[in-house]
């Protein structure tokens, strides 16, 4: 029999506590649900396991060395400090190595550095710009595998800046460009590189298919202060065939990016001939250019992928330039209905492989990942790919989480991506609004390199990478003060929050349009007690003033928007009638200051209220 | 001592299953990674627990009858079957109830009529609506307060089409309307709701705050097919000042509201005097403009909200015509610093109270919740909901997974609400991207709609609701087609889709600008194989055609997105150069056709490739 119960006593416990991504630990929010950063080893940054995930691997980098050399630990290392042709460091996390390379050997690689103890000026500048890692720890990732340092040793020479990428520092975004079927002009290319610099890219794919590819990819590298990628079958196949492809061609073309400076190299190696039959049934086969290119070849000349044999060759080449791997996913989902599936997987199996052997050769690794994947299965894409690759960094596209908004996929995957990076991704590949429509324009790359900077922001704040909300926490003070310069200022697109704000008031007051002076939630709050405030102490606040009128960006994004007349967009916004305290209808700062004061005794939101110690 | 090891031997073990939100389990994606569904229990569609989430309550609105009912189960009510007085009936997991109602009673919320086992009108309309539910499941759900059926019987008199929301049907969206401060002209209002719904909004809520609101919201009522849901405290202080609020006002408006149709309110009875002071600390105090009224009003009167002290009187009033609690979130927290804290979470536990106290009374429940929450706090706000207020549907703002991108809190904010709905929200309120920043404009209200329908889209898919994934699958099978027709018609907004793709070529071919002719993935991967293809047997796919000129809105979306000139965008699309098969450069098809077989040997993707079984 059931009775109706008592009220419940409800409580609550919140779940074990992570990292908190404010410096000073600043607000009320208890911190981070993430697990505890343990930078050093597989949990750098880590969310929590679902059920059904699985483990980390127990292997890294270090139990991939070349076939010569020897390593020991702890005691046994100690013992040989000092020795001739012995390396003895202690790591970070204070575990001794002694590492014996082979004979003669000089490293090339920051792999090779790091696994000789070595701390390159690049992996100080990593750490430079990684605010929460030492050079050191820096170092270790890279030794284990679960970081790299793209930076071939040609473009170090021109703008390079330095930078990682790695589960235990912040996360990054890749933009691609290049023009399809005929290369743009080189100027166009590198303004393209500059624009996606400018709206935050952390590296940029140069994907070009057509054209001078040699030209645009020079005047690309030597501009590029990030690192630049490019999948080299693409140019391999230019003026041929792709059953013309043999070994020399790729030796010849590996080499020559190398030697302009290509900072990272997909390439297709894991799509294998046993693969083929589990894209069968697929609703949408080979999306990947590569791995459609290579699938070609294969059933053409009945052999096993070419990448994949000649893949020591392959590794010695980047060896040395120090190009980093980026090993490509040919066989990734295009769509929902064939995420996770044999193909892909089998594909990830023999991702794991290669990076194994390309540790052995002493080359930087990172994967590549997917693509399309409904929301629940990306944390499990994630960990696999953290197990079977041992932890080297995952470079995922998106991954859209739907596939019905075309024109949105920069949303649809924005979605996807921060669910990847909160779960183990360490560079996410931007999707513009123009994918699977047409060739992205300037203002895509703009949308494209924002939704991803969103993405990973947010991932990197929920996985309480030390610092990383202190900018959202100081926007958040300019807000609780109604600051809005500063609001503005602490924006990631400043331009465009103006514009949106000045659309409708285009004065700088303690309230905005979207509830209206009396109705202003922040402005009642400060009323009712004292916030910390993030507003400058010599901001005029008390006076209303006219902002800067709005520059032509700002005109600009608002003509872009405007479904509605800007004459509409203002009535709509002033209902036909201005504040009554606007500077338009009131001849001073005075007069309009005693119509504001009129106006709160009026609607009861009074200046002074009741004091009380709350 | 280390050694290099062998290579690793590595293989997969998937994680449980749930169900495949595909109808067809087509593709070969192995379904959905969310729990089974069990509909009819409080796991009907969820996420698998991440360690640490509290589980659900063992409790649901069967637990909370009013004082004088009577219920027995199983074999005890079996023996009632065809008494006077008791409604004896089995429910869709085969549990059979005996409900003894008090003397006289008649039902008039969907709540009530659900506890008697009776099936409305309303709830087999919602079941026509979610494919996947029967009149049966609903009213079983609506019967243990898990889903609600906002429906007000003076609205159901115009023409609202009933829907439900609550987490075993599809995931709702909400958008909010109405002007602020002085509100705009009925005609205005009424286009905006039209807006919303053409794109896709499951409710309204009409927020204004100025004018004449009774007119307006009538005018609004009247026309909606969806719930229209309000904040009632906004019209009890038009004219008057906060501390004057009383509870003859509250009582009055409150009727006069129901009595015009209004589906759901929000009520801010969930902020308690003892709640004030846990804000103190906050970043950004009280940011809900009901909560901060309301905190003023406690403060000034040094006494309990009235909301909360009032709760049994406005029960009964709302179960006259049967309006749906929305019980407010006047704490929600403003900015990531303050998200999860003791006041917010101080307030969902009385809200747990008011729950289970509106259920007494035979009201439905809905409650809101947060606002800006870390991606990695969202699990645990949708779970301990779900425990504290017992299943009751949840519906939140956003929320929003950073702070520092405004004019892009439509995407920081969609990426919240896809994980909130994956784990356990009901409905999503949309945020625009004016938000923070002024009131959002018609195309705002599009751009927030179609964030949200992304998001509530790819929630459902991931919890395997099924034949949630059917039209991505169709899209994908068109896609794989290359079928550019049915790829817009199956697109959530084919006028931008079609617009995008025509920017760059206004042919249709098989293939598209973005990779351009020979280097499409999608027609070598068909030359690889056969494909299940979603292409119309009749359309005459091998000529290339002109698709229909851009419409004028078409026309628009590009113009509005246009940095570069559309000179300029034809000039980088084309690299100044028509492909040599374009319409405006051959003939007819004949030549375009040679032209692309040439150009398909010359580049090494003939036409016929090497047969092999794959």
């Amino acid at each position: 029999m059931i009775r109706p119960t008592q009220p419940t006593q409800a409580s609550y416990t919140l779940p074990p506590l992570g990292n908190n991504p404010s410096t000073g630990a600043q607000g009320t929010s208890p911190g981070s649900f993430a697990c505890p950063p343990r930078v050093g080893t597989a949990y750098s940054f880590s969310s929590p396991d679902t059920p059904g995930m699985p483990a980390p691997s127990s292997k890294t980098a270090w139990d991939f060395l070349p076939e010569a050399w020897e390593v020991l630990e702890g005691i046994d290392a100690r013992r040989h400090d000092g020795e001739d042709g012995w390396h003895v460091f202690t790591d970070s996390v204070g575990v001794t190595r002694a590492v014996h390379p082979a004979d003669g050997f000089a490293p090339v690689t920051q792999l090779e550095s790091a696994r000789l103890g070595i701390i390159t000026p690049q992996m100080k500048r990593v750490a430079q710009r990684e605010g929460h890692l030492s050079p050191e720890q820096v170092r270790d990732e890279v030794a284990a595998g679960r970081m790299v340092i793209p930076a071939n040793k040609v473009h170090l020479q021109h703008k390079l800046d330095p930078m990682a990428i790695g589960r235990a520092s912040k996360t990054k975004v890749n933009a691609n460009m290049g023009a399809s079927p005929v290369s743009s002009g080189l100027d166009e290319e590198v303004a393209k590189l500059k624009y996606a610099e400018r709206w935050g890219a952390d590296t940029v794919m140069d994907l070009s298919t057509g054209g001078d590819l040699d030209a645009t990819r020079n005047a690309i590298i030597q501009n590029a202060t990030v690192p630049i990628g490019t999948v080299p079958i693409y140019s391999m196949i230019i003026g041929r065939k792709i059953e013309d492809l043999n070994e020399e061609i790729v030796r010849e073309s590996l080499i020559s990016q190398a030697k302009q400076g290509v900072d990272y190299f997909t390439i297709h190696a894991g799509v294998q001939f046993a693969h083929i039959p589990l894209v069968r049934k697929r609703l949408i086969g080979i999306v990947s250019r590569g791995g459609s290119l290579l699938a070609k070849w294969m059933l053409t000349h009945n052999r096993e992928n070419l990448m994949y044999t000649m893949w020591e060759e392959i590794c010695d080449i980047m060896r040395e330039y120090d190009v980093t791997f980026s090993i490509g996913d040919g066989l990734r989902p295009g769509g929902l209905a064939d995420a996770t599936d044999a193909a892909q997987l089998a594909e990830l199996v023999t991702i794991g492989e290669l990076t194994e052997r390309a540790w052995r050769r002493g080359c930087q690794v990172m994967c590549e990942g997917p693509g399309h994947v409904p929301f629940d299965q990306i944390e499990y894409n994630m960990k696999l790919q953290r197990t079977i690759c041992h932890g080297a960094p995952f470079y995922v596209l998106g991954p859209l989480t739907t596939d019905i908004f075309p024109g949105y996929d920069h949303i649809t995957s924005a979605i996807g991506a921060t669910s990847a990076g909160y779960h183990g991704a360490a560079m996410l590949c931007y999707v513009t609004p123009k994918e699977h429509l047409g060739l992205p324009k300037a203002e895509d790359v703009k949308q494209g390199c924002i939704a991803y900077k969103i993405a990973a922001h947010a991932a990197d704040v929920a996985l309480g990478i030390p610092g990383s909300r202190d900018r959202d926490d100081e926007l958040t003070k300019a807000r609780a003060a109604l600051n809005w310069e500063k609001h503005f200022e602490l924006s990631f697109d400043p331009d465009t929050a103006r514009a949106f704000h000045d659309e409708d008031l285009d004065v700088d007051t303690d309230f905005c349009a979207m509830c209206g002076h009396d109705w202003c939630s922040v402005r009642i709050s400060k009323e009712i007690q004292e916030f910390a405030s993030g507003k400058d102490e010599n901001y005029d606040w008390d006076t209303p003033k006219r902002s800067a009128s709005l520059t032509k960006d700002q005109q600009e994004i608002l003509e872009k928007r405007g479904v509605l007349s800007q004459e509409a967009i203002m009535k709509l916004a002033h209902k036909g009638k201005k504040a009554d305290c606007h500077s338009d209808v009131v001849p001073d700062v005075n007069v309009a200051k005693k119509v504001q004061e009129e106006k709160l005794v009026q609607l009861g939101v009074g200046i002074k209220i009741n004091e009380r110690t709350v």
